[in-house]
Formats: structure tokens, C-alpha cells, sequence
């Protein structure tokens, strides 16, 4: 017998018709045998609506409320999905994430699980039923509730998968799977039958919003295979898994533009040992994650530095950055927030050669400019101007054929 | 330092404007110098709109899930609650039923409560904390959500103030307190300023709709003081508590109509003993709560035996006493819903005498014909035509001067 943990998200059980369609999905696992572990978020806008409500009471409302607050929210779905498991004929029951033991630390709306007990899980599934668990909430250690934050219920699946060392994780959505870019963006993208964990985490990381990293990292530690699918039809969706031999025959896997970070060049600074360990030590101690840093090659004594930070911490960044212009006697600071990070993502770069240079000509040919670069072992990164952000992530898309790669990954492992 | 508890019905809190007008009562309650314990219901009509939605999914949802979803709706109150207690700068935590150890037996939906445990509520108060229960809802002794059924939260305020051993307990509501009759229907009903337990529980019992009998009974076991007021301003309603010697000055405290008995009728029955006995026995096995009874004195060997039955029992209540019928060998049996329970309560009756002649005179003045008679030491009950029972009410509020009654119970106790 095989152990299931499906998740439906917001938008699959956004109202009752939904929740019952996603119910005969639960019903359609459990009859064919598998013991189904059933994971919901909220429905639909409830989340949303429940943050208004609070911000009519208060600018300021405590973490600790807002938990207690939006843990409704999927507190109503459980209930909603095991009465339409019961209307189907099964038996189900619902838990919230307190009374299935999901402990978490104690921070308030971005809590991280610490541990579960599935001594009640085991036990409801032994007795034949489905067990449908609110996601995204958890307990602390002095049973104040608490929310796992954006992607929580994702976690929450995830999370049971592993610990309940599930045979497969349905992660169900509105969207057909994970593909080579945005679908929005790129009409003719391809739909991934296959990705590794570090392909996702870099293309999650990239603003694909598929999925959060932590849950994909968390998916990757544990060794929890899991497919992303869509709840409106019967597609086996994107299978996320461990990498394997012949997925290196794609060498690229797809491709993303963020639009989050904005850009700091400090020019005409003295050029010697040291200086860039001060500059980048002062952001560190004021907690800005900076992410690309590019530094040329100094002249007449002085170099450039340019890095990118997150747009919303761009003020406390040029603040600190005019500081060290003083201190290390640099002598301008300029900063561009109309900037755009296209990325090109697959294990295949490891083995194969030529990669960057295919994406810098196809760029070129698109007459974008490169303002900097940034590789890692799996993905090559540019910088360039906003505006032609839509247009360059198509050509480099094109460029690598990735609307042929859906077709290309083959049987699933 | 005394420990108050107060109570929000559903009205009180049915937006954020109206949770902000509670907090601040609580807040002046606490800047008094008393620990203050808030009780709130869902907010307006959250808890119809989740019976509504658990109606699309199916027509017989489980009660152990109905009780999942339903309890959401005070926790959404008690967050807001205690955030909008944070904005007027005090400190405020809110707990569910379950958190506070408001523990009760496993009958989802109408569950009673079995034990309170106030540690936590006592730590918080030490700590100078407003603290904000969910109503009408606990947890059972295996962790599952429970709800009080109708009234709930007001249970949950009594059994919190007497095992708080609170000095007082407020229930804010929407009326300005218990009048001598409902207002909708006598317009010149006056506000009682006090009224005993034993009064409120006939009315409450009659269906005067201000609090479940349950509530009110548990008030008095444990004596436990409690006001019902207005929380649309700063009167002090009406004060419910043990009588008082000089409470007796008061003949008649209210009058009230009900509309939810039907009558039996069995003719033709051979007069002997027994007859009634297995009568109501069988009714009894029924499980049909009897309320008013007559027999009239047999002619000729034989009598009629005429009672009421809730009107939803009517039908099994009619088949039952057909069976009985022909095994008495009674000649007849009819039946009536068209009727109505009108009722006179009052400590004083004790220690007066005329009330019931000046009760039956004001009707057969009115033209009223007064089918069925039944008398407590506190309350006289008949049973009249439906049609007459707003001419029957207003003619007997006008009898007993109930319109000044309101203006003669002097100071408060």
C-alpha cells in the first residue's frame, strides 16, 4: 500500500464546486488503494480578506494574532474537504495543524516546523480514513498557533511527505506544471515532464513563483520526490526529483526575469587591498543580502564596484554606500532601480560547454546590453536594463530551443 | 482588584468598527483597576455564512467538521479583539477554547462543558493582560473541537465568571436589557433593573429570546451575578442574580407568548385508573417532552384528556397517541397547532393572591377564550388561540401595570 500526500492550494479550493471536484481526486487515491494524507490552504481570497479585516482594526496588528487570525482560513478548508470526502462515501477527518502535532518555533507568521508527530496521522490512517491537515499552521512550544508564512501550506506537504516517508507528493495548482519560462511571458514555453531540486530552487529563487524554496530545499534534504499539477484535469503535472544521469542531456532547463533588485555602482575607488571587505561588510551589518557584485579591473590606481541589492532595501543600502564613499574617499555613488535579472538554469551546464556564450549572442542579436554578469555551477545570470526584459528573456528562450524541451525529457524516471 | 468578565454577542461585534467601540470598553474596564476576562461569538452573521457553505458541500455534514468550521468564527473575533485592544495601548491575548482548557463532553454541536482549567487565564491576568476567550466553543478530553450550540457563548461568559469567581459578568448585546415583554410586540414594555434567576428562567424558557435557559440556570447554581446590557451605550441594563426580600414588592415581573407547542386532543376516554399514566408513558418513551396537561371530569364513565407537545415532535407525538387510542378504546383524537402559550412570571405571586383572576379577567375582557390552564409558583401559563396572542399579550401588560414596573424596582442590590 502506498502512502499519498496531496496538497491543494488556494485557487484549487477556492469555492465549493472546487473543493468537491478536489475531493473526488482524495477519494479516486484512497479507492485505488493508497493511504491519502490530504494537505489544503485556505480558500481562495480568505487569506487576503482576513488581512484586511485585521487592518481595519490596526496599522500595527501583533504576529502572534495575525496567526491566530489567518489560521482560520484553512481551519474552514479541512472541515469543508472531509465533509466532501464524506458526502463521496470515505471516511476522513480533519486536524488543524496544532492537533496533528506540528511544532514550530515561535516566530509568528514565518514560523519554521521543528518537529511533527505522526502518531495521529498513523492512527486515522490506519483505520481506513483520509486525513486532511490544515497547511501552513503550526503549534509553538507553548501552543500559541503559528503560520509557516508565503508558501507555508507547500511546507506543510512537503514536510509530511518526508516524515511520513510518503510514496509521492501531488502538489495540485492552477497552473499545468513548471515550465522553461513564463508562460505569460513566453506563449510558446514548454512544460517540464522533469526537474531536479536544484534546477527549481534556482528557477524558485528566480521569481518563477511556482513554488517557495524552502519547501523545495526541504524536499531536496529529505529526498521527497513531488509533482506539481494542475487540479483541473488529470496531468501528471512536472515531477521534481533527485537529478538523474540523462536529465543532464538538458542543458538548459529553463529560463526567468526577476525585477526585485536595483543596481549600485560606487566609482573611482582607490584600488587597493581591502576596500571591497568594507564596503560589503558595512551592507552586511545592516542585513542587506547583496546578490551580484561585479568589479573592474582598476586604472590609474582606482576601480568601479557595482552590485545589486533588493529593491526595497535600495535607500538603506545608498545610505551605507555614501558612508563608505567618504570613508574609503570614493568619488561618486549612483544607484538604478530599472534594472532586470535574466537567468538561464539547467544541471546540463555542468557537462556541457558554450552555454553563456549562446545566451550573451542571443542577447546581442536582440541588441540588449549586458550591464553584469553572475554564474553559478547550473545558471548564468545578466543584468540589463528593464525594459528590454521581456523581449531578452524570448530570444534567450528561443535561443535554447526550450519550447522543445517539454517534448524532449521523455519517459519519467 | 476585582475580575470582571465581559461578554460580546455577535451584533456587538459585527464589523471593525464595532470591535473597536468593545475594546474600548474593555480598556476602561481595565483602566478602572479590574482584571477583565472578554468572551466574544462570531462576528454578525460569520457562523450562518460557514452553516451556509458547509450546506453546498453536503446537506448532512459531520458535526465533528461542522464544529471545525463553525469554531473559526469566534477565533477570527478573538484576534481582532485583542488587537484592537493592543491599539488603544493595553496588553491583550487571546486564546480558543481549547487553548483556555475549556474542556467538554463529545457532543459535537451541543456539547456541554465538563471541567475549566484556569491557569493559563490566571497567569495572563497576573501579568496585567486583558484576556480574550473564543465562546462557545472547547475541546473534548481526545483534542477534537467542540461547539456549545445555541447560546454557547453565553455559557462559556457564566462558566468562566463562576469558576473565576468573578465579581461581575456583563453580557453586551443589542438590547438594553430584559423588559417586561419583548418590545417588538408591546411597545410599551419597560426595562427591568433586576430580575431573579428563577423570572429569567420562565421567560427564558417561554422564549423571550435574551438568553438560553442553560445559561441562566448555570448562572444560578453557582451564583453568579450577571448583567444584560446595551453595548450601544452606557446603561447598565438589567442586573440577573439571587432574590432579594424586598425583589417580592414586584407581583409580576414580565409577560411573554409562545408559539412553539401544538395541542393533542384524545375524546371518549373510559375513565379509570391508569389511563394517563400509560398515555404519557408511551409519550414519554417517545422521547416527547409534555408540557401542559388537563383532564376534565368524566361524565358518563368516560373523559377527555387534552396536552401540548413541542410542535416539531407533533406528528410522532400524534401517532403515538393514535396507537393509544385504540388500545384505550378512546374514541377520538384531533390536533391543533394554531395556538399560543401565553405566561405571567413573577417572585412576587408567591405572597399575592389575585393575579390568576386578574390575568383571566383581562382576557375574557380582550374577547380571549382560554383553552388550557397550567400554574407554578412563579408563573401562570394559558393556552390560547394563535391569532389572539398579541391582543391577549398587550391586554394582560396593561393588567399587571407592567409599563411602570420597570421605573418601581428602585436602587440596585
Amino acid at each position: 500500500m502506498s502512502l499519498i500526500v496531496q496538497k491543494f492550494g488556494g485557487t484549487s479550493v477556492s469555492d465549493a464546486q472546487k473543493i468537491k471536484r478536489a475531493a473526488q481526486r482524495v477519494a479516486q487515491a484512497h479507492k485505488e488503494g493508497n493511504q491519502v494524507v490530504v494537505v489544503v490552504s485556505a480558500m481562495g481570497d480568505t487569506t487576503d480578506e482576513l488581512f484586511g479585516l485585521a487592518h481595519q482594526i490596526t496599522e500595527r496588528p501583533s504576529a502572534r494574532e495575525m496567526d491566530m487570525l489567518v489560521s482560520t482560513g484553512e481551519q474552514i478548508s479541512i472541515a469543508l474537504m472531509a465533509m466532501a470526502i464524506h458526502a463521496l462515501g470515505y471516511e476522513a477527518i480533519s486536524f488543524t495543524g496544532g492537533q496533528v502535532g506540528i511544532v514550530t518555533d515561535s516566530r509568528h507568521t514565518k514560523a519554521r516546523i521543528m518537529k511533527i508527530d505522526t502518531k495521529k496521522i498513523r492512527e486515522e490512517l490506519d483505520k481506513g480514513r483520509v486525513v486532511v491537515v490544515a497547511g501552513y499552521q503550526g503549534i509553538d512550544a507553548y501552543n500559541n498557533i503559528t503560520t509557516l508564512g508565503r508558501g507555508g501550506s507547500d511546507a506543510t506537504a512537503v514536510a509530511l511527505a518526508a516524515i511520513l516517508k510518503a510514496d509521492m507528493c501531488d502538489i495540485f495548482t492552477d497552473v499545468a506544471g513548471i515550465y522553461t519560462a513564463d508562460p505569460r511571458v513566453v506563449p510558446d514555453a514548454s512544460k517540464l515532464e522533469r526537474i531536479s531540486y536544484d534546477e527549481l530552487l534556482e528557477l524558485a529563487s528566480l521569481g518563477a513563483q511556482v513554488m517557495q524554496a524552502r519547501s523545495v530545499e526541504f524536499a531536496k534534504k529529505y529526498n521527497v520526490p513531488f509533482r506539481v499539477r494542475p487540479s483541473y484535469n488529470d496531468s501528471e503535472g512536472t515531477l521534481v526529483c533527485q537529478e538523474a544521469k540523462d536529465m543532464e542531456d538538458i542543458v538548459v532547463s529553463g529560463a526567468a526575469v526577476t525585477r526585485d533588485e536595483a543596481k549600485i555602482t560606487l566609482r573611482g575607488v582607490p584600488d587597493r587591498p581591502g576596500v571591497a571587505a568594507r564596503l560589503f561588510g558595512e551592507l552586511a551589518r545592516c542585513n542587506i543580502n547583496v546578490d551580484v557584485i561585479i568589479q573592474n579591473i582598476g586604472s590609474h590606481g582606482m576601480t568601479d564596484i557595482t552590485f545589486t541589492v533588493p529593491k526595497g532595501d535600495l535607500q538603506e543600502a545608498m545610505e551605507a554606500t555614501r558612508k563608505m564613499k567618504e570613508e574609503l574617499q570614493a568619488q561618486e555613488v549612483s544607484a538604478d532601480s530599472k534594472i532586470a535579472k535574466l537567468s538561464v538554469v539547467g544541471i546540463g551546464m555542468r557537462s556541457h560547454c558554450g552555454v553563456a556564450e549562446k545566451m550573451f549572442s542571443a542577447l546581442a542579436q536582440e541588441g540588449v546590453n549586458i550591464q553584469m554578469i553572475s554564474t553559478s555551477e547550473i545558471k548564468i545570470s545578466c543584468v540589463i536594463d528593464e525594459s528590454q526584459a521581456e523581449r531578452a528573456l524570448k530570444a534567450v528562450h528561443r535561443a535554447f530551443e526550450l519550447h522543445k524541451v517539454g517534448e524532449k525529457t521523455g519517459a519519467r524516471g
